[in-house]
């Protein structure tokens, strides 16, 4: 299946800062096709660093989807039945507005005068996206991590669009602990002179800083388990300690690594702005519980975890499932076990396919009945 | 009780790199008299950041030691009874030999001309000490965290020395997580351009790449529970999010004044060298297995671990544990209950004084019979 990035452009959207943006462009994929009645669309949301390139092979690069193993024919999210898309988020880097986009006003890139950005805007941007590609409803919002909370953040706020919804290893809102991990990199990067308060652009971007931030990332998205399996104490230099600050360890090379991989596919300031979003967004915001706020849903839920995700641990799934039950909704949750700690969502097929392609295929059943 | 640090001297130490190092001042405080047949002297060991400050006010600041709520009469670590040490680790920045110590020989700081350094140099440096102070066997040998990976090596090294070891939130090796962690601090001081290769003292230090550091040290040493309980989602500013990057969740807030207080107190290039140090140690190196190293030791020990403890979890503790039991060591383990994470060791000090206490009076007890 060889794709292609596509781009949508509205002419504006109202945040929830106040401010309007406007030339609002849109990077999304489609896989399969919309069928007559416009009834077999499903959205998928990407996490953090995602994109829309969410399956397939890319036409320029290659390269296959980061959910290539669920989405396509036969796969969880089957493309021989069901018209897939997904878009990258606002705030992003890979197609969509975001700061390092120009402001039509200054004609420079927006850098740190984009607005802030919330959750909400991500998902009140797709439904503008989903509505243009002529979709009335979903038959399913699904994604991990953000893209899982951004699943929640659908059903909640277009009820009557929604007919599923997905959230894995996902949350209603973010501990401490999860701010605490997301401020971390904040500060590495802005710590980075090269950051320059945001204007980089043109310039040596803070790759030092944004490297940083992302080997904190990687350490919370795998597991002790899964550490301990791939790296031990593993060393790279075979006849035992070096007595320097190289990467001797196998696990330091590979942070190394992925941090230096990072920064050629991501911009710092999306960095910013992205986990801040996600640290704000409270699903329960303006509502006086979380039962109150999922009992505006009209969707059934499927939502999962994974035993040794300790960065979404498998308690946060369960406040929405018992929040959701509370408020008298259709939910099916599943814990799965797994070494993967959070990286499980993208990496445990299997069972993941198992549940999602029975849970759907009963939806699209029962909404054509 | 008024306390204040004292220094010893020695020669030279030759370390496990080959090198050997000349005028090795060491820092340290003493609490408690030394009977006459020097029999009940208790050697503690600092953590990674401590000193040897570790109880009774200081003459000089009025600060409390870091254990002071351990370490006192009638306390876990009776001072009418036991004759209590602590110095500054080798490598350290608070009297102890170290990076930011003047070499003899250019008159300059070593900076990152100083040898690389393990635990087992730090404990030999400790020997001498000691031996200086005319104690040649330690009724114990006591600490948390790198304290109690210490406490394993002395008895290890030097099994006639030691009566009893108390190794306390810590682990015989680091995995693959523990070390991708201080990687992550010694990468944000080496990317922060102030560290300028480890010569910037006299000159701005590397404060920001040292304060991301600490961030992430103080998520690892909280826990999940400790942090929500702690800040939870409360917001500095009441009125609801800022719409900005400043510190509007309290645990932000928290995060970056701890990283900036720490940058105050501790020298980046021993950060450096203290978590590599850390990181290299593996008490079963140069043995066949971790039973036949500990099988060499000849103490007593009394394991402790927490429940909430993420960064030293307690499978680590019973790993020391069962290799002594299949060494047929005398053992006591003990995981306490506490939603403290890793600074459970420096809080929850009821508990840990009652199973210490009794554990060092019968060790004393039968030493003198």
């Amino acid at each position: 299946m060889i794709v292609e990035t596509k781009f949508a452009q509205f002419d504006s959207l109202t945040l929830d800062c106040g401010v309007t943006l406007s030339h609002v462009d849109v990077a999304y994929e489609t896989y399969g096709e919309l069928n007559r009645d416009k009834s077999n669309a499903v959205l998928i949301e990407h996490a953090f660093t995602g994109d829309a390139h969410a399956a397939g092979i890319d036409k320029e690069t290659g390269k296959p989807g980061w959910w290539d193993n669920m989405i396509g024919p036969a796969k969880a999210f089957d493309t021989d039945k069901y018209f897939v898309v997904c878009a990258n988020v606002l705030g992003g880097c890979r197609g969509t507005i975001g700061p390092s986009s120009i402001d039509p006003v200054t004609g420079k890139p927006y850098a740190m005068t984009f607005p802030m950005v919330t959750l909400s805007d991500m998902v009140r941007l797709q439904k503008q996206l989903v509505e243009h590609l002529g979709i009335r409803r979903l038959l399913g919002v699904a994604g991990g991590s953000m893209g899982g909370m951004q699943a929640l953040e659908w059903a909640v706020r277009y009820p009557e669009a929604v007919a599923s919804a997905f959230p894995i290893a996902a949350t209603a809102r973010h501990t401490a602990q999860q701010i605490a991990f997301n401020e971390v990199g904040r500060q590495a990067i802005m710590a980075d002179p090269d950051w320059n308060g945001g204007n980089y652009y043109g310039l040596q971007p803070p790759a030092r800083g944004l490297s940083v931030a992302r080997m904190v990332g990687h350490i919370t998205y795998m597991s002790d388990e899964s550490m301990r399996e791939k790296f031990g104490r593993r060393l790279r230099i075979k006849d035992g300690p070096a007595f320097a600050f190289d990467d001797e360890f196998e696990v330091e090379s590979y942070l190394r690594h992925r941090g230096r991989q990072f920064v050629d596919r991501f911009d710092a300031n999306s960095y910013l702005y992205i986990t801040k979003a996600m640290d704000v967004f409270d699903i329960a915001n303006g509502y006086h519980s979380l039962a109150e706020a999922l009992g505006k849903t009209q969707s059934r839920f499927l939502v999962i975890s994974f035993t040794s995700d300790w960065l979404y641990p498998s308690y946060q799934s369960l406040e929405i499932v018992n929040a959701l039950r509370r408020a008298n909704r259709d939910v099916a949750y599943c814990e799965l076990n797994s070494n993967y700690g959070h990286d499980a969502f993208l990496v445990e097929v299997e069972e993941q396919t198992e549940l999602i392609r029975g849970f759907l295929a009963r939806v699209y059943r029962e909404a054509a009945a």
